[in-house]
C-alpha cells in the first residue's frame, strides 16, 4: 500500500506547515519538492532561499522569528561587505554562508543541485527527502516599470514596493524536473500543495516540464492549503503578484489556479463564504483554522490535510 | 625627479617589510606588485592570498600573530562548513570572507582582478597602489609523487610535507602583466624585491611576460632583500622548494636567481660570509640585520634598502 507523501513547497509558509506534518508522518515517507525560481547568484555564490528555509526549518536550526536563516547566527561577513561598499541587501549570516559555499563549491565541481541538496540535508540529520523542482536554470523575474528584475531584488532589495506588471519564468521552457520529482508525485498516496505563494512558489513548480501533467495523472489525493486568508497572504507579496497578473486576491482565485488537478482545498474559517464558489470548480473544500501560530496549530492543520 | 618606488611582493615576509617601508616613503609613491600564483578558487570564491596579506597588513587589520587573515576575526562559517563535511583546510574567517565574496562578485561581473584590488584597497583606506602581477590565470602547482597539486594544497592542506619534484606555472605562457606593472618598474627610482619566496612568490612575478625584461631595462636601482637567513627561510617552504629544484638553500642561491637584473642584495649578518661569492655575480652586497621582530627592525631594514 502506498503511504508516500509529496509536498510542493515555497519558503516560510511551507516550512511552517511541514513542521506540523512531520509530527504526523514518518520523515522517510515524505518528499518535499521545493521552488528554485528564487535561486540567485550573489558574490559568485549559488543561493537557494526556499531550499534553505525548508531545510533549516525541518532541521530545527531556523531563526524562527524571521522564518529564514540560522538561529543565533552572526553577520560579521555581511557587516564587512558593507564596509567594502559591496551590495549587502541580501542578509547572509556567517553560518548560513557555509551552506551557500558548500553548495557552490560542489556545483562548480559538476554535481547537480539535487545531489548537493541531498548532501546538505543528510549532514543536517534530515530524513525527509528535499528535492529542488529542477536542477536546471529557472529564474523568476518580476516585470516592473523600471524593467525586469530578479524576484529576490523585487522581494528583498526593493521590499515588494515595485508595481508588478508581470512575472516571467526565465528558463522554464528548458527546465527538466529533477530526478525523482515526477516519480514522487506519481507514487504518492497524497500530494500536498503547501500554503505558499501560488504564483512565484507553487506556480514555478507547476511550470516545470511534466509536473502539472503528473499532478493530473497521479492516483494520489491532491490537497492544497490556501495561502490567502481573508483576502491577504499571511506573509509575502502574493496579493501584489496576483493583482499584478489580473487575478482576484482570494482563496477562490488560488483554487482556480489549481483546479485542473486539485481534489481538496483547505481554506481558513475566515473564508468560509468562499466554499460554494470553490466547490463549483469541482474541488472539495475543508474549512478550518489555517493560521499557524503554535506548533499545535501546525499539527492540527497537517491533520486536517491528511484526514480524508 | 623620479621618486616612485616599486616593490615585488609575495605574502607575509613582504608585507612585514612593507610595514617598515611605508614609514619612510609617501604611500602615494609606492606600487606593490603582488604574486597571484597562489590564487585559488574554493567554494566558488576567488581567493588571492598574497594580495590580501599585503592589503590587510598595510591597512593595519591583519592578524599579526598569523601574518594573514583579519585580526579578531571569527570562524563561524568555517566551523559550519566542517559540520557539512565540506573541505575546510583553508582557514577563512568570517570578515576575511567578505573580501573574497566582494572580489568574486565583481570578477563575475567582468571586472579585472586589478580593478577589484583597487576598489578593495581604497575601501580599506590604502594609498599604496597594490597591483596583482597579472589579471590572467597563473597557477603555481607543485609536482609531487602523487601528482601535481595547487600550491595552497601543498603549502596549507599538506603543510609542505610532500617531496617537491618540481614547480609549474600553469598559464604563465599566456599571462600578460596587469596594467601598470611594467610601467611601474620602468618609471621608478628604486625597485625592491621583498624578502619573499624566490620560487613561488617572486619567481612567479618574474615569469610574467615582460616583467624580467623591464627589470633589466629600467634605470631604477634594483635592490633585493634575502628571504634566506643562515641557510633557512624565516617563514614558508622556500628551503624545500629550492632544494626540490636542485638549488642550494642560501642567500647566494637567491642572488643567482636575480643576478641578471639586480644591483644590490641585502643579506643578513648571519650570512656575511656569502658576501664575496655574491659580489662575484656582479651584485653589490649590504650586510645588515634582516630579521624583522619589531616595527623598529622593519623600518631599519627598509632604511638599509633605501639608503644607497
Amino acid at each position: 500500500m502506498k503511504k508516500l507523501i509529496t509536498a510542493l513547497a515555497g519558503g516560510v509558509g511551507a516550512a511552517r506547515f511541514l513542521t506540523g506534518l512531520v509530527k504526523l508522518v514518518k520523515e522517510e515517507d515524505l518528499t518535499v519538492i521545493v521552488n528554485t525560481g528564487d535561486d540567485i547568484e550573489l558574490y559568485g555564490l549559488h543561493i537557494s532561499p526556499d531550499i534553505d528555509i525548508v531545510t533549516y526549518t525541518l532541521a530545527g536550526i531556523v531563526d524562527e522569528d524571521k522564518g529564514w536563516g540560522v538561529r543565533g547566527d552572526t553577520f560579521h561577513c555581511l557587516e564587512t561587505l558593507k564596509k567594502l561598499n559591496g551590495e549587502a541587501w541580501f542578509a547572509l549570516g556567517d553560518r548560513d554562508l557555509a551552506t551557500h559555499m558548500f553548495r557552490t563549491g560542489l556545483l562548480r565541481k559538476g554535481l547537480k543541485l539535487s545531489e548537493v541538496t541531498s548532501l546538505i540535508t543528510k549532514a543536517l540529520g534530515l530524513k525527509v527527502k528535499v528535492l529542488p523542482m529542477t536542477d536546471d536554470r529557472f529564474e523568476t523575474r518580476i516585470l516592473t516599470r523600471e524593467g525586469s528584475i530578479h524576484f529576490e531584488e523585487y522581494f528583498v532589495k526593493n521590499d515588494s514596493q515595485d508595481e508588478v506588471l508581470g512575472v516571467e519564468f526565465v528558463g522554464a521552457d528548458l527546465a527538466k524536473p529533477a530526478l525523482g520529482v515526477v516519480e514522487a508525485i506519481l507514487d504518492s498516496e497524497i500530494v500536498i500543495v503547501c500554503p505558499s505563494n501560488p504564483v512565484v512558489s507553487i506556480g514555478t513548480v507547476l511550470a516545470v516540464d511534466g509536473v502539472r501533467e503528473a499532478l493530473r495523472q497521479t492516483s494520489a489525493r491532491r490537497v492544497a492549503v490556501s495561502p490567502i486568508v481573508a483576502g491577504a497572504p499571511i506573509k509575502g507579496p502574493a496579493d501584489k503578484l496576483l493583482r499584478g497578473l489580473g487575478f482576484e486576491v482570494s482563496a477562490y482565485s488560488v483554487a482556480k489556479l489549481y483546479a485542473d488537478f486539485l481534489d481538496m482545498f483547505v481554506i481558513d474559517v475566515a473564508d468560509a463564504s468562499e466554499k460554494g464558489r470553490i466547490e463549483e470548480l469541482g474541488i472539495e473544500v475543508k474549512v478550518t483554522n489555517t493560521i499557524m501560530r503554535s506548533l499545535d496549530d501546525k499539527v492540527a492543520l497537517a491533520k486536517a490535510v491528511l484526514d480524508n
